[in-house]
C-alpha cells in the first residue's frame, strides 16, 4: 500500500470518506468486544479442567516432607511446590519462596515492604526525601501503578529491541542513590513480547548502583509462555549471572502460575538470594502463618515437574497463535505500508504493541471504543498514563474467540487509518 | 485440696521431693507433645473430605452473577462468597470484602497500609512521631507482632470478666492522638475465652477518638466456634452499635474460615463502613487484580449459606468438647483448692488461659519443656512477651490427640505444682 506520507491533500479528504464509512459501517454493528486486559479465553480455562481432579476426598494431603498441608504453617511453601516454582524460574529450591495467588501482590508487598521497612536493614524509603524508580516504556501498567501509589518517582527509559537502554539505565543506578529499582518484563516483554539481550542481562547484572537498597525487580511473567515450538526466545538466568558479577542480592525474581493454570487461582513466588529471602522472612513470618499449601498441592500434583508444565503451555501455545497471528497478518494487510504505525511480531507473551503515528494513539482508542472495542487505554503503558508521544497502543488479542478478534481488528484497522489521515489533514 | 500457702517449709520440701519424682518418672518417658498453637487436630481435617468434591471437572465455575471463577478479578470477592462472609460476621455483603487465604494477613496489611498512606486520608503513620496502640492483655501473639513491627508503642489494658478495662481504654483513646487503634477478640478471646458484655460492646461504639484515624481491630477470629449446643456465648454486633453510636467508620472486624474449613486454605474477610471499604478498595486495586475466587466457590458450594456453616461447626465443637473438659477436669483434680493457679472455662474458642503463681510461667514452661511438651512460650501473650507478672500460660488442647493430651496435662499440672512449691521456698 501507498504510504499516506505521499498522498495529496485531496487523496486524503477522500481516503478520509472512504474510511469514515467504513467506520460508520462497523459502528453500526454494535458490536461489544474486549480487548483491555491480557486475559486468559474461556477454552484455555476449559482446558484446564483436570486440574479439578488433582485433590478428592481420597487424596493423601501430605507433602513430600511430612506436612499436613491442610493445617497451618511452612511459611516458605513445600519443598516440592518451591522445586517446582524455582524450577519455573531456573535457580534453586533454597531461593524460592512461594507465596499466595498472584505475583503483583507479592511486588506490591516487596516495594511496600521497603517503604516501611527498608531492603536488608536499609533506611526505609519513607524516611528519605526522594525515592526514584526507572520503568522501561512502553511498559506494564500495574508496575507503574504500585510505584506511583507509593509516591516513587517514575523515570521513562526507552526499550530498545535488545531490552532497556542500558546506557540510560547504568547512568541512573551507578549514580544516583535515590534510584531504587527498575521494573523488568525481560520476557516476551509487556507490551512488546522483547526478551532482553544477553548482553542486556550481563549489564544489570553488572551494575554498580550507588544505593546498597537498589533491585532490579524482575518481572519474569512470560517466561514460559512461548508461542511456537522451536522458536523460543532464550534469556539469560540472571541471578546466576549476579553471583557471577558479585552481586548476588541485586534482583528480585518473580513468576506465578497466573497464565498456566488460572488467574486468581494460581500459585506466585519470588526468587532471591539467600541474603534477602532471610531478611524477607524475617518480616513476613509476621504477616502470615503461611500461604495455601493444598493449592501448592494441586500445582504440583496437576504438573508433576517442569518438563509436565512445559509440555502443558503447548496446549495454551496451541490455542494463542492462530489468535496472535491473525493479529499480525490482519495488521500486514490493512496497514502495511502505508506508514500509519509499526508493530512487534512476538514469539511468546501475551500482547502485540502496536506504535501509531505520533499524536495518535487516544484517537484511534477513542474510535474503537465508540464502535464497541475496548482497548487497553492509550498511555497506559507509560508510567503516570502519560505517553509523550501518544503513540503506543497494547493489543491484548488473548482473551475474544477468533471470530470476535477478527471483528475487533477490522475496526481497529480502521480505526488505525482514520486516525492517521485525521492528523495528516490537521498538518 | 489444701492451699500450698499453708504448707509448712517441711511440707513443702516434702511435697517438692515427691514432684521430683513424678517429674523425673514423666520425663524418662521421652515424651514429644506439642501444645504451642491452635492448630485443628487430624481428626477435624479429616472430617472436611467433602470440601475436595465441591469442585471437579464438571462443576461450572460461573458465579451467580455470571463471573468466571477461573479468569481475573472481582476485587471484592464474588457477590455469594461476600454474602456467606457478611452473614459470619453479621453485617451486610456491602460491608464485606472477600480476601485471600489469612485474616491475619489482612490485619497486617490493615496496619501496614496505614504506616505508609493513612486511613482514609490522614496523615500516614510513619510520618508521625509516635503512634500507640492499646492491647488487652493477655491476648493474642501474634496481633502484638505486627505492632511490634512497626514500631508502634503497645500499652497493656487488663482484661476483665466483661473484656478489657474500658475506664482505661476511653481514657487513652479519648485523650491521647496518638492512639491509632486497639487488638480485640472480642468472642472466646485468645487466650481467656472471654466474650466482651454487651455495656463493653456499647462502651467501645460510644468512643470518642483524640484521633480521627482511631479505629478498633475487631478480630472475631471465634464468631462461630462454640463449644456448647445451648451455651453459646452471644456478643452484640460492633459494626451496627458504632452506626447507632453516630462512629460509623470506628471498625475493622475480621473474620476467617481458617478454623472452620483449613487453616491455609480458607478464605477470610474485611467488614467495616463503606467510607472504609471505598478507601481500601482504592488501596488494594493496585495491590492485586483479584484474590482466589475458585477458593470462595469452594466455601460457597460447600456451606450453601451460614445455617450450613453453623451445622459444620457442630462437628467440629464435637471434636474439641471432650479436650476442653479434659484439661478442666485435669486441672480442678490435680490443683483444685492448691492456690497454685487459676484457669477460665471457656464456651468456645480455641484456648485455656492459666494464670500461675506470679513468677512461675517461665520455669513451668521450661520444666514442661524439658519433660517433652511444648508449651505457648511464657510471655506471648503480652506485648514484647514481657508478662509482668510471669503468671500467664496459654493452654491449647485442640492439636493433640486425647490420649496424647491425657498425658500432657499430667505433665503440665505436675510441673504447675513443682514450679509453685520450688517459688514458695524461695521465698
Amino acid at each position: 500500500m501507498k504510504n499516506i506520507k505521499e498522498y495529496s491533500r485531496e487523496e486524503l479528504i477522500s481516503l478520509q470518506k472512504d474510511l469514515n464509512e467504513q467506520y460508520n459501517e462497523a459502528k453500526a454493528k454494535g458490536l461489544k468486544l474486549n480487548m483491555a486486559r491480557g486475559l486468559p479465553s474461556a477454552e484455555q480455562l476449559d482446558m484446564e479442567a483436570d486440574f479439578f481432579n488433582t485433590l478428592h476426598p481420597d487424596s493423601t494431603f501430605i507433602s513430600d516432607a511430612g506436612i499436613d498441608c491442610r493445617n497451618y504453617g511452612e511459611l516458605l511453601g513445600i519443598q516440592e511446590a518451591r522445586q517446582l516454582m524455582a524450577d519455573m524460574m531456573e535457580i534453586s529450591a533454597e531461593e524460592t519462596i512461594v507465596f499466595g495467588n498472584s505475583s503483583l501482590n507479592v511486588m506490591y508487598d516487596t516495594v511496600c515492604r521497603s517503604m516501611v521497612l527498608g531492603v536488608m536493614g536499609s533506611t526505609p524509603w519513607n524516611k528519605l526525601d526522594k525515592v526514584k524508580f526507572l520503568c522501561p516504556v512502553p511498559g506494564y501498567d500495574r508496575h507503574f501503578a504500585i510505584t506511583e501509589q507509593f509516591g516513587i518517582e517514575m523515570i521513562n527509559i526507552p526499550m530498545t529491541n535488545d531490552g532497556p537502554d542500558m546506557d540510560l539505565v547504568e547512568k541512573y543506578v551507578n549514580n544516583d542513590p535515590a534510584v531504587k529499582g527498575i521494573w523488568c518484563v525481560p520476557k516476551y516483554s509487556n507490551p512488546q513480547g522483547i526478551t532482553y539481550s544477553d548482553e542486556t542481562v550481563k549489564r544489570f547484572a553488572n551494575l554498580k548502583p550507588a544505593a546498597e537498597d537498589f533491585r532490579i525487580y524482575w518481572d519474569n511473567a512470560y517466561t514460559i509462555h512461548h508461542l511456537y515450538n522451536g522458536k523460543e526466545d532464550q534469556l539469560l538466568e540472571i541471578l546466576d549471572e549476579c553471583k557471577k558479577a558479585g552481586n548476588p542480592d541485586l534482583v528480585f525474581k518473580f513468576c506465578s502460575t497466573s497464565k498456566v493454570t488460572f488467574p486468581g487461582s494460581g500459585i506466585a513466588a519470588l526468587g532471591a538470594s539467600k541474603a534477602n529471602l532471610d531478611f524477607i522472612k524475617s518480616i513476613i513470618t509476621i504477616q502470615t502463618i503461611g500461604h495455601d499449601k493444598l493449592n501448592q498441592l494441586r500445582h504440583v500434583r496437576y504438573f508433576k515437574d517442569i518438563n509436565g508444565m512445559h509440555e502443558h503451555m503447548k496446549k495454551h501455545a496451541a490455542i494463542l497463535r492462530p489468535k496472535f497471528e491473525l493479529v499480525i497478518d490482519s495488521l500486514e494487510k490493512e496497514l502495511g505500508g502505508m506508514g500509519v504505525g509499526e508493530w512487534n511480531n512476538p514469539n511468546g507473551g501475551y500482547f502485540v504493541s502496536f506504535m501509531a503515528m505520533n499524536g495518535c494513539a487516544k484517537r484511534i482508542v477513542s474510535l474503537c471504543k465508540e464502535a464497541g472495542v475496548t482497548m487497553t487505554g492509550a498511555g497506559a503503558t507509560y508510567p503516570y498514563k502519560n505517553d509523550p508521544d501518544d503513540s503506543n497502543i497494547r493489543i491484548a488479542p488473548t482473551f475474544p474467540p477468533i471470530e470476535d478478534l477478527k471483528k475487533a481488528l477490522e475496526i481497529f484497522t480502521i480505526c488505525v487509518k482514520l486516525a492517521s489521515v485525521e492528523k495528516m489533514l490537521e498538518a
